[in-house]
Order: structure tokens, then C-alpha cells, then sequence
């Protein structure tokens, strides 16, 4: 599947474990589309896609989506990620909820400050970086979010696929680039440049047409 | 231009207003190549069909370079943003420095809490929301960083758009969707979702094969 209809099935996969939170059974394509911010047309194509049959007209049991759609994104595995970087974007993202439900799990924070990786009051464990390796294996973290200063960025990546972490979701100003990691697997990189993303709001709002093209 | 040149040319831009930080007079299209994760020869490519010319030997002039994409991008006019929600996550970003140089200026955060808008310890003022509009009319604000609990962010993404906002970067884990404003234009919505992020980053290391597809 392409990238889009990856974060369209993502989307799917999120709205019916809140769906499915509040109570709900059943779920229509209309109510994927609105969550998803497609069509039920789109949502009906993803899941012919998908092989995922079964619309009645009571529509789709929502457990069923969940366990196909799971399986599809490969839920179930380990799914830890550690944070480097436990400043106030790094804290912020220790305590966000928005992962509830997800199956991902945020297994510690890292910091060069002792100041910092002494203060017990995080919802998870800080550590010093040189305990990066071990943290690394023994709760075979596979991603790792970048949330040190731009100065620090490319040298803590480095370090981070020598430890053995192919995923990366970088909140640095800086853009890391994938690189063969010393195993030889290139990681996934995912850059998360706020900046960037308030100036090319700016943009397409200065210049609306070329949003047009863009869409 | 489409979306993924602005995304190269914002960076080309933000690489140079460093560059020129650090007293650099020149750069060369490799420089900017490996800030914006690219080849060269793609910056060229860019610059070519933005007639931006004139690298000698020497390389190009920064402060031209600045001066001519700052011009296409939209540089020099009023970019001023709100930040709405001053939980952790708005907090964080009020005191995120990457926008320095940007042009980008944060005036003020709105938050329901009496506790959080009666601190004065934060880099910007923060408000209750009732003063929204007054400061979006006040300030000329065109855009808003919505970090809202998710239950509240549709709600405040529509109070926005009353109070006419038309630019929104949304930190909420619901996916915002463009919708007309009372004054009929369509506001640039882009969503950040962390969860999408990390989700996306494990589904691609589970299939290799579809990173390479996406690529």
C-alpha cells in the first residue's frame, strides 16, 4: 500500500479503537471517512484493497476491523520507543495521551543533564545517555524520538543507530537524512520540523493557488 | 510550485538564514543540497525554475539568495501566530527558539484554565479564550497552533474560523479538516499527529518493501 492509504488506514485504525472505546459495535464507511477526512467511497476501495469484506447493511462489526486491520499494521509486536531529549518537547511527549490505545509504549526518556535524569516526578524512567545501549536491548526498542537541540540532533542520531534503532521521529529543526545503519538496514526517518510547517501554512495562505495544485 | 518543492525551498531558506548567522558570505548548491536532504543537482533544478541564477565559481550570495526566496516565499509580512491550549504541548512550543530568524512571531497563548492564564512566568501572555477574537483582530494573526485536549479541539478549530483564523497547525490527535470560513475562504489545515507519526515509522519497519514503494 502507498503512503497515503497507509495513513488513511492508520486513521481508520485509531477511530475504531476510540469507536470501539465508547462503546460502539458497528461502524459505517461514512463514519471512517469523516474520521479519516476522505470519502466513503475511498474508505470502501481501501478496504477492497485490503480484502476486508463484510459491509451488511447494519454496516462493519467494528472488533473484526480492528483485528484485520491490526494485523495489517502489524500490531501485537513490541512497539517501545524511548525519548533523547527530555526537555520541555521531550516532557511534553512523556506525558501526551495520544498514544493510549495505540499499542506503543514509551519506555524512558535520556539526558545528558543529571539535573534532569535524577528527577523522579516523569511518568516514565530518565537515564543518563550512556545507558542508551542497554535500555536499547533489554527492552528491544526499536524507535527512538529526537527531541534534543538542533546542535545535538545529528550526533545523538548517530548514536542511536549504533544502538541499534532503525526508526526515527525527529522533532529537531535539523533534517536527518536515513543512513545505513552499522547492522546495514537503513532506518525510517520521520522529521517533524514545526517551523517548516507554520511557514508553508504562510505560504499557502499567501499564495492560495499554488494550495490548489498542491491538493 | 508544488508541495514538495515549497518543502525543499523553505528548508533551502532556513539553512541560509543560519548560514548567514554564523557570518557566511557564500554557499554552494551541495551546502543547501545536504541542509534540505537533497542532491545538488535538485537544488539547481529548483533555483533554475525560480531564475534564480548567478553561481559562479564562487558559489552563490547568500544575502541575494535570502533576499529572492524570502521574496518568494512571502517573507516581510505580518506571520504572527496564537497557540491555543497551554497545556504541556502548547507550553513547549511557546519556548521552542526554531523559529528564530523565521520571521515567525508567537504573540500570545489562550487557555480556559484561570490557573494557566493568570501565570506570568511564560515567554508570551497567555489570555482567556474569550479574548480571542480581540487579539486575532488586534495582532492581524492569520494563523493558530491548536494543542487543545482532542475532546475540545473541533470545537476551538470552529471558534477559530469564526474569529477569522485561516491558517491552522493541529497538534490534537483528531484529524482537522479544511472547511469554509464564515467569510468563505478555505483555511490551510495541516495536522501533526504523533501517534500517525509513530505508527507510520513501526508499520514501515514491520515492510521494508513498502518504505521502498513510497520512496
Amino acid at each position: 500500500m502507498n503512503n497515503d492509504m497507509l495513513i488513511r488506514v492508520t486513521r481508520y485504525y485509531r477511530a475504531l479503537t476510540r469507536l470501539r472505546a465508547i462503546g460502539l459495535e458497528k461502524v459505517f464507511a461514512h463514519n471512517l471517512a469523516d474520521a479519516a477526512g476522505v470519502s466513503a467511497a475511498i474508505v470502501r476501495k481501501d478496504f477492497s484493497l485490503l480484502e476486508i469484506h463484510g459491509q451488511k447493511r447494519g454496516g462493519y462489526e467494528i472488533s473484526d476491523l480492528i483485528s484485520s486491520i491490526g494485523e495489517i499494521l502489524g500490531k501485537g509486536e513490541s512497539q517501545n520507543v524511548i525519548i533523547v531529549g527530555c526537555g520541555r518537547i521531550g516532557k511534553a511527549l512523556m506525558n501526551y495521551t495520544g498514544f493510549e490505545g495505540d499499542g506503543i509504549r514509551m519506555v524512558a526518556g535520556f539526558d545528558s543533564d543529571p539535573v534532569v535524569y535524577s528527577d523522579a516526578s516523569n511518568p516514565i524512567p530518565i537515564y543518563p545517555l550512556s545507558r542508551l545501549e542497554e535500555v536499547i536491548r533489554v527492552h528491544k526498542v526499536k524507535a527512538a524520538i529526537i527531541t534534543v537541540p538542533e546542535a545535538s540532533a545529528q550526533e545523538c542520531y548517530m548514536h542511536l543507530l549504533e544502538c541499534g534503532i532503525t526508526g526515527v521521529l525527529n522533532f529537531s529543526p535539523i533534517t536527518l537524512k536515513p543512513m545505513a545503519t552499522p547492522s546495514g538496514v537503513t532506518p525510517v526517518v520521520h522529521n517533524i520540523n514545526i517551523g517548516l510547517e507554520l511557514e508553508q501554512i504562510f505560504y499557502e495562505l499567501k499564495f492560495p493557488k499554488e494550495e490548489k495544485l498542491k491538493a
